[in-house]
């Protein structure tokens, strides 16, 4: 086994194969933010304990797995938290309807309570048996994984009759494959490790963190403009705005061309758009229709299949690279457009028509169908990224598939599925494998169902309303009281702007998810293995969401005491509470002696925005908290320019503001106090 | 191209695998019987035509697919039935809730409406695109499968953008594969040939067309007397009694023994019931649990991996076969009983418990669990098979899962699923893969859904009643109109007998399904391509089943004059008309120039069983109609001891009744006829 990085071991298990994960991968190691996390002593497993061998099939790992361990990750998964003792087969879909493993985001990476975390590094699509199959005991014909007998226990495990259930991970196609083992000492750690190893997790811009909204796809430039108008006049936060399809002249393929008649002057719309605050983000998928400007070069590098009569491009080809990201710095990025939905880069297995290429496609780097579909999202993402780095501008953007490596990409995963408990479940689920996930609103059923699911939204990592569908915002179908409701909501997530980019400020620099199951922080209490609907937002705050039909819960608070989010009522840990809410409150409880910022709202981020913060102290002996301070919108904080703005409590209980860094601004304006007992 | 028989054609791509279910196959192929259907012409295309490589993955076959060509078939499809522009995996599956190819019976072999049949010899989970892609346009940097340049049509099909989507089939692991291709002229003919290449289709012993009831699971010897007694009692027909898992000792997995608390004199209860006329059916599955008297004889043919702590016997091995078929016949065939329901042959991605050994899994044989997971549904059909054989009784049994060449297996699949829709489906798609399946009813919702449900299961090839979860029958929660009108159905079956058999007998000797899709009969009329909810059951019979909360549908009459079986009521084919039915009838239309035998319903079968017949002659100028008599209950119609009953009208319209052939009795009596004009 050898060591990677601290508390990072390989294991190469026979050959390899040339196109995985870590092979394509553009992002280096953090091994020195690594080097600082804990110490995570021994690794789980010595060598001798893991079972390989090469089939026709392809290739078989077998891994020690305690009775007691309990199995989570591998990525976007809708339907469970908990994989312990399911198989799981990680191909990339659109449409995961069923709990299968199937996923818009697959990723091979697993982590168990035991405190370690391991990552199948193999673009296929590997089948986990987490703990699934007994061998038959000994005396059996069974050939044993390890050349131990039959039915023996691997790595010193408990022995007995159906006690022995591995994990067994089948490979398909490869004659090898590269484990990488990342230790603890807890699962929180493990998944530290594994998002610095990939890179440390994204920063967005300060804007991405705003309120979203993508409009009518129908919609032209004078209906475009007229919203816009509307938003801004109704007061409603918003930072983004997102168009659909309809702005290209063709769009499945995609011609990567503004319609002409339906936007005669794009650049002038930008730029209006631009000066109202928006950040104006483009929908588009890869597959290349002839009529763009950019098919003949492309051809070369494209696959054999059409998809939706367009190439599919090699965007693990350099020169596939520089012509896609290169039009798109062009055409597109240089013109102030600030990030983009990269859509269909999945692939269906459950849709009626389906779509995207075989998986039997060859593609000029030697890639075939299958790793493609694997990587398609990663690559996609990547030749994006690279040209907001080169015009050293951060993007939030969206897309619609991804995979193992990810928690770099600056990227939101979203869903045309929409089952609301699915939804959270995704948010519960994302912080496992270092990936961003937008439970989106969308049309609603109700006004109930429009709130519970703006509320959701708002405690996630995009807060997105995607209403494609329909020519106004989705509230504007209600009274003004429910306006007023979701208008609060979305104030609300700007008053959480400075705590929630405090959060991914640790996602980055630290690798903590800054969304991520309870699990995850209290690993040790058995009562949250199985929470699917619960999740904690950065290190204080716990949200337990509602869905249209409840109006009260059960909310399970782990050990400690917790405060009410809008009354500050005190409840005690460790036992389950039952919730009502109203629909102008949700359940969101804040840890004791959390500083918690609270910002006065404002309606969009420019580069010169400051927020005005009341600090919430909760409880006595409060933690110092640490606020992220930088230019919000470039790079440069990877040159050391922010500052770390720390919030503490004097021994007579006066708050304490101390302000260190390199960057040469101040982005918070800090007004006051609020003790919360 | 090697002509296997006439209008059966092999082509050998690369190196095929050892395991296929081919190579597996038991039964001799039917060369005589396919030599007597009509000239099949020219293979639909050459080889030349054919597109083939070896890839990692495995191998690709690219065939010819003509834009107005529809794909039918791969097996027990419940959730499409024409399959055109779709992709289809074909891996087993317990619970295909989803439109994949997932199935209890998934079968490579697919026919088009051109008059072909494909059948791909591979015992993996083969995908097939069926028209879903097209190649990027000539120029490109695509290489073509067949060497001609990219984009290029294969075999004479009209060019240009978009139109040339062939056939892709990927075949995992293989580095090589033969097709099979049936010869028409027709759709029918190409199933005929294949369901003749898979032995021709089973015939069941008579008995096995009557009605089925399975008891209650924890029923125990008394129960189950008190229930037999009550069921004749109440005069409704009944045949088949099915006891559930709690005859066994333990259950899951299986000891094969008796329950000897619940089951005290088991040989006496077989006896007893035997004499009442009902013939026993046990269920059970192969995993073998370490209490069975057969657990150690069969451990070393057994798979490395338990399921439910049992072993999976390896039963493509002569040794597992004898063990276990050895057992099976002296303790259960000897004692009289007649069938078993083969559970949990299949295996599971859906279900939330992932059972069934992995896909990883190594057999003896060298079959791994992707192989077997194919192919254990067919093992374990021959090896029951072989024990009924030996005591030359036949059987008609239950199983689970099936996959290719299962024709001549008297073997009827069913599911846990429940969906009406879906399980009409069911019986729409089996005729193309030469499957058997059942409709089967279990408790019920309402009156309604219980006698909609009855009709299908009525017009099926298993009139099966499961109330495995329930006391008592299902219509006994009704009042005694609602068990009127089901006693009344199970009459009907019980008249349509002698229809039946003789549509099995066509199956057994022709290899035309009793049961299939319009499309079969009508494959130039476009508007029948979609129809997924009529079927025909024998040549005369069309049946539109209702579901609960429809009282009224559209049903589509093909080409040619039809009667109302239950008014005489003459309708206008080529047209759809909107039935009406109360519960006490349902859509099912006679086929002009039939004539229809209607015996006078018996409510069991005994070697002795006389059918009382009326003929009912529909319109002017009947077609002969034949019918088939033997023993009902041995192999000795395959020595020709069985006749051939014509029936005809003379030119003046009386009933004209000649039998040929060697069976020394007669099992019909004609009685009359009626006109239907």
């Amino acid at each position: 086994m050898e060591t990677i990085a601290p508390g990072v071991w390989r294991l190469r298990l026979g050959e390899p194969e040339e196109y995985t994960p870590v092979s394509m991968k553009q992002v280096e190691i953090d091994e020195d933010r690594i080097a600082r996390l804990p110490d995570p002593g021994m690794a789980p497993f010595a060598r001798g304990e893991v079972g390989f061998k090469v089939t026709p099939r392809g290739c078989v790992v077998e891994l020690p797995l305690h009775p007691a361990e309990r199995i989570y990750g591998f990525g976007l998964q809708l339907k469970s938290v908990d994989h312990t003792g399911r198989r799981r087969q990680l191909r990339v879909n659109s449409d995961p309807i069923t709990d299968t493993g199937d996923s818009h985001a697959p990723v091979p990476f697993y982590i168990s309570t035991a405190g370690y975390g391991i990552f199948v590094d193999t673009a296929r699509y590997a089948i986990f048996n987490c703990g699934t199959h007994s061998r038959v005991p000994p005396s059996s014909a069974g050939d044993a994984l390890t050349g131990e007998p039959a039915g023996a226990p691997v790595g010193g495990l408990p022995a007995g009759r159906g006690s022995f259930k591995s994990m067994i991970v089948e490979i398909p196609v490869a004659r090898g494959v590269d484990i990488y083992i990342f230790g603890g000492p807890g699962m929180r750690e493990a998944v530290q490790r594994y998002v610095l190893f990939s890179g440390g997790g994204c920063l967005p811009p300060y804007w991405g963190l705003g309120v979203w909204y993508r409009a009518y796809g129908k919609a032209n430039s004078d209906d475009i403009a007229r919203l816009a108008r509307e938003i801004r006049e109704s007061g409603i936060p918003c930072d983004v705005f997102g168009l659909e399809p309809g702005w290209q002249s063709h769009a499945y393929s995609c011609s990567f061309v503004w319609d002409k008649e339906r936007f005669p002057a794009p650049d002038q719309l930008v730029q209006d758009l631009t000066r109202m605050g928006f950040k104006i983000n483009l929908w588009e998928h890869v597959f290349t229709h002839p009529s763009s400007p950019i098919y003949d070069q492309l051809k070369q590098y494209a696959g054999e299949y059409e998809v939706w009569g367009g190439l599919v491009p090699d965007l693990s080809l350099d020169g596939a690279r520089e012509v896609f990201g290169g039009y798109h710095k062009k055409e597109f990025v240089d013109k102030g457009v600030k990030g983009f939905k990269l859509d269909e880069c999945d692939s269906s297995d459950f849709n009626r028509d389906s779509w995207s290429f075989p998986t039997c496609s060859e593609f000029p780097s030697g890639l075939d169908g299958e790793q493609m579909h694997s990587l398609l999202g990663i690559l996609y993402q990547e030749t994006i990224m690279s040209v907001f780095r080169k015009n050293n501008i951060r993007t939030y953007s969206q897309v619609r598939s991804s995979h193992a490596l990810a928690a770099c990409l600056p990227f939101v995963l979203y869903s045309d599925l929409y089952d609301h408990r699915d939804f959270i479940r995704g948010v519960v689920n994302m912080g496992f494998s270092g990936l961003l996930w937008a439970p989106e609103v969308r049309q609603c059923d109700s006004a109930e169902d429009l709130i519970r699911r703006i509320q959701t939204v708002v405690f996630s990592p995009q807060a997105l309303v995607n209403a494609w569908l329909i020519p106004h915002p989705p509230w504007m179908q209600y009274d003004t009281e429910v306006q007023e409701i979701c208008r609060r909501f979305f104030e609300l997530r700007m008053s959480l702007l400075p705590y929630l980019y405090s959060s991914f400020a640790r996602y980055h620099f630290e690798g903590v998810p800054p969304f991520r199951a309870l699990v995850m922080d209290y690993p040790g209490d058995g009562n949250v293995y199985g929470i699917d609907d619960e999740y904690m937002m950065g290190d204080s705050i716990l949200v337990a969401p509602m869905v249209a039909g409840q109006d009260v819960r059960q909310v399970y608070l782990p050990q400690g005491n917790w405060y009410s989010f809008w009354t500050g009522e005190k409840f005690q840990g460790g036992k389950t509470h039952r919730i009502c809410s109203s629909l102008d409150t949700m359940p969101v409880f804040v840890r004791e002696g959390a500083l918690l910022p609270i910002a006065r709202p404002v309606r969009y981020i420019t580069p010169d925005t400051r927020f005005e913060v009341t600090v919430r102290a909760h409880g006595q002996d409060c933690r110092d908290t640490l606020l992220f301070e930088d230019d919000g919108f470039t790079f440069r904080f990877e040159n050391g320019e922010y500052n770390i703005v720390r919030l503490g409590l004097s021994s007579d209980g006066r708050l304490q503001v101390e302000r260190s860094g390199y960057y040469r601004d101040a982005r918070y304006i800090i007004t006051g106090l609020d003790r919360v007992m």
